[in-house]
């Protein structure tokens, strides 16, 4: 399945055969979180984005149709992601594997980096990626660290959590930092407390996963930190890919 | 001069009291090319910027207001640069040294980083800088190289050339390879003729420099390459920067 490339992964999605989430997919693909809005709430939303580099690292903007002509030619965001979110007014009122009936013909659509990009490197150099391993979800938190608004665009920073063994966080740090096009480096190594994080066996999205003895919780910024700020920003519709299932890209990463 | 802090000059540059080229002002600043749009214009354009980050590096957008409030607290983006063109339907019909009779009250600002920046690093590494030590501005040239175009933006790669010492080729390309937000390396190195440039004695915009011997031109991507692709786009107005009399920010070469 890892060697699966990344054209087969989205027409296999695509027909409906693959449904879960992507993070051990096409290994050595750069992945993508997708935001879909009207065109209207384009800018401000793009503006957000570039404040926010760290969980909205753009990897394309699709603004006229439904093919990211860049990062994967042949495809169609309406239905190369195993899973999608409506929002209504803002709100995630409904999922479904397919997106073509919520589609708007003015939607811009922003893929934006992944963390599971930089999971292959972090597993070529023998760091251990928990949720790979458990077969699940990563964990996802909501933090108190506030995101830098723009527009209607606001709210918090959501960062994805990996247990790191202690010897290798510095290892994993270096790691990370060279994908600036997937979160780059952590945001924050160590106590959850310390960026609004209560409780690690209740993540806000995805699994709770397994922290062993001698193991430090790492935090990167997350793609579903723009699904809040779409909360907070209340457009009367946009898409977005459920968390951990996204688009699987024709990059590298060795591309940029 | 050069020690003058980057609020001081913008504060000079305000009253009326220095009009030329900024290029050996309040050095180590980070200076930026501006381009002020209607709102309507401004999402394409920032695609286009996005979408060809070498010519255009995002430092930072003024959505609201005409202060840059990130990069030159206390600045007002009408009055703090020496020279301002007017476009009218994408044609530069008039130069001023202040543009707030010409600002529009939904404009957006973009300011996009500058070679200048990069230029202090050099000098410090023992690299001349012709049109420093010559007292003019930069050479710059129209290639023949695409960018990618968004919306009604599109157009050639704008360059700034420099003459550097053979033996020092290699080293100016290191040192502004790190300047990812002042253009980055070298486009191209060598003969002007391979990107679509006929004469260097006859530039495009700016001062021609000599070039001794044993010097190779070196050229870098200049954010004057917006100016074309506003001609293309033709918004009813834009206001942009003279060419080679900048916007300097608080920011040092080792801000982000």
């Amino acid at each position: 399945m890892t060697t699966m490339s990344a054209q087969q992964t989205r027409l296999k999605i695509r027909s409906g055969n693959l449904d879960g989430p992507t993070a051990n997919l096409a290994a050595g693909h750069v992945q993508a979180n997708l935001v879909a809005l009207p065109r209207e709430y384009a800018l401000d939303f793009l503006i957000f984005a570039t404040r926010n580099p760290k969980p909205c690292p753009i990897i394309e903007i699709v603004d006229t149709g439904t093919e990211a002509k860049r990062s994967a030619p042949g495809s169609d965001l309406r239905t190369d992601l195993p899973g999608y979110r409506l929002h209504v007014s803002g709100k995630h009122v409904d999922s479904a594997t397919d997106a073509r009936t919520w589609w708007k013909e003015d939607f811009v659509s922003f893929l934006l980096g992944c963390s599971f990009s930089f999971e292959a490197a972090m597993m070529r150099a023998g760091i251990p990626v928990r949720h790979q391993q458990s077969g699940c979800n990563v964990p996802m938190y909501v933090t108190d660290l506030p995101c830098e608004p723009a527009g209607k665009f606001s709210g918090p920073l959501v960062v994805s959590m990996r247990p790191i063994p202690r010897q290798q966080v510095k290892l994993a740090t270096n790691i990370t930092e060279n994908f600036s096009h997937a979160h780059g480096g952590p945001i924050h190594i160590g106590d959850p407390s310390r960026i609004g994080i209560r409780n690690l066996t209740t993540p806000d999205f995805g699994d709770a996963v397994q922290i062993y003895e001698d193991e430090i919780p790492m935090f990167w910024a997350c793609g579903v930190t723009p699904q809040i700020a779409i909360e907070m920003a209340e457009p009367e519709i946009a898409v977005t890919h459920e968390p951990g299932k996204m688009f699987i890209t024709d990059f590298t990463d060795k591309d940029p």
